[in-house]
């Protein structure tokens, strides 16, 4: 069975849920917005799905900050360093990236390094802040070690993701928004409990030898970065897996490698997640409107080109996702009947109860 | 047989040979060490083997300009517009860089976007020149159509490399410096001149299957982004090179997609290449010291983490080019006996005798 809700009523729903936790309400609404964001993009795995297992779990355990929106502890002309104070990941990388956006606009580009944060939901949303300004945007996190590195066994790189938004004209913009593994783990994990095999080269068992059994890759191994094996260039994966753990959590001086705590811990110390933004101010390289057309031509140039067998259509990153947004806020948001019970059970049981109505049941 | 080489000897030769096409001799030796770090890092399809095919002929058929270094054509705070004006992309890319970390040093951040540009050697090459300033550098540079996108089966894009360099404390710097396509088109082409297959998921036939046959992805076929097939998330590879290809030609107005030129080409018009260098200064964000320790921390805790069957070692990115640079500073830089003949008998024929004589041969 699956329910299908307006965006606004789910949206206000997510927003009482954070005030119940001692959230402003600014500051629940920008984290209704970042959740809804997700599920209206069809990746339910950073939806409404996740608010008590990321968030409520931890906020109920007082394992985050729920007032603070972070603290600017440091600033040049073009970047800032943000402390995230252990605040809710939405709310700091909101604030953080509308800094990052402020500078880009002084000077042409800006940088907001955060440390001391925690899981802001989906990475791209970030990024996408700054079409409305005409940037390009860039948001990176680190999150808790799953990926094993090219010759090693042991989960010590998290699958920290890499999304960037660039303005098109009349195309729809590029947004680029993926893990540094092959898959997520959350992917596996869909196997797993369906009872079937994952792909060779997906993730290795607690020995490091490859395996098509998601158990064994769930319990005890890891997943490969993106490439897979050596001979098809896992280390590039691995590299850029890296690379967004330097950037987010080294360079903020947050946790990195294995000390990055997981969002669904329900006790021990604080994630202390690292995040990095940032924005291109295009106006101050290029006229905006030939930016626009050309972006226009180089998409027209790959969507038109021939198709592989059996194949009718190319893709652009997030054309898919812009697609199911349109058809979601027509039709609304498929939420899966299991979920929605156990947002009924849960809310019931803090007392904030799930009160949306959906247009329609399937 | 293998010709072994002192580096200087090998620098000395290549800024003869650039002066006798007219490049200043400053610029001349620019290039050379630009060449020279890709020989003594082990990369020979960027090295002085391609002394011929990538710039000697192009220059001999007009078609770069060697005089010039480029020009700034716009600036703001952070940011510089450069047009390479159909210059070498070495040269061009050196200064680009170098005032991308003067934007860095005054705001903490720089971009250098340039256009109208050639082939510039190693990418890896201008994001190590960060490490001297403590910063932390990006180079990326499109190139040619050579890359299918995902369902599709035409050569749209390059295999646009992504370099990053940053700088550590005991241990080795990192140093990414990856082509967005499994493997670049090269080492097709070796397996192709051995008579041996290639690993199915490397590249597609002309009708846009996979094969293992080199020569098929050579003659009208593609290679395939990183990831390879949609199973194993080849769009993120896809979508890498697609950024790439946006931040290096649409953003400075340059070349892209199908409208970048070969280095190969010896007619026709300017290659028209663009390029995207950027430079964070670490001490704007974070003190120098404490970033040092965490990225050595980081990389020990990677380094020692458990082994996967049959390894003994877990590499960082730019280890193993560190150390083959080591060995070939101490013995000599390998030049096979082929490309020492070939430059001989191509010397001969300028006027521009190859005259460095070996340290020893094996």
């Amino acid at each position: 069975m699956t329910y299908y809700y307006n965006a606004d009523d789910l949206k206000n729903y997510i927003t009482r849920f954070f005030v119940h936790y001692g959230v402003p309400k600014e500051h629940a609404e920008i984290i209704a917005d970042v959740t809804i964001a997700a599920d209206l993009r069809g990746v339910d795995s950073h939806g409404i799905g996740k608010l008590y297992v990321y968030y409520g779990n931890r906020l109920a355990a007082g394992l985050i900050d729920p007032k603070t929106s972070g603290k600017t502890i440091r600033e040049t002309g073009s970047t800032i360093l943000v402390d995230g104070e252990n605040g809710l990941g939405h709310v700091v990388g909101y604030k953080a990236m509308e800094k990052c956006m402020q500078k880009a606009q002084e000077t042409g580009l800006g940088i907001a390094s955060v440390n001391h944060s925690n899981h802001y939901g989906i990475a791209g949303y970030y990024a996408m802040m700054a079409l409305q300004e005409n940037m390009i945007g860039i948001s990176l996190t680190n999150s808790e070690a799953l990926i094993a590195p090219t010759f090693g066994k042991k989960r010590v790189l998290g699958t920290n993701p890499i999304a960037v938004a660039v303005p098109s004209g009349k195309e729809r913009p590029y947004v680029l928004d993926m893990a540094t593994s092959i898959k997520p783990l959350g992917r596996v994990l869909i196997h797993e409990a369906l009872g079937k095999k994952i792909p060779l080269g997906w993730g290795i068992d607690p020995d490091g030898n490859l395996t098509e059994d998601p158990q064994k890759v769930h319990e005890g191994g890891a997943v490969l970065p993106l490439g897979g094996t050596e001979e098809m260039s896992g280390y590039k994966g691995y590299g850029l897996s890296l690379l967004v753990d330097i950037l987010s959590g080294v360079l903020s001086g947050g946790g990195f490698g294995l000390d990055v705590g997981s969002p669904l811990a329900t006790e021990g110390s604080i994630a202390n997640v690292g995040h990095f933004f940032m924005a291109i101010n295009i106006e101050s390289i290029r006229p905006l409107t030939e930016f626009r057309r050309d972006m226009d031509t180089l998409i027209h140039q790959i969507k038109s080109s021939p198709k592989a067998p059996g194949q009718q259509r190319i893709f652009i990153h997030g054309e898919k996702e812009f697609d199911i947004e349109d058809t979601n806020k027509q039709s609304g948001i498929p939420i899966a009947g299991t979920v929605v019970e156990d947002l009924k059970a849960r809310g019931d049981r803090i007392g904030v109860e799930f009160d949306p109505q959906p247009v329609r049941i399937e």
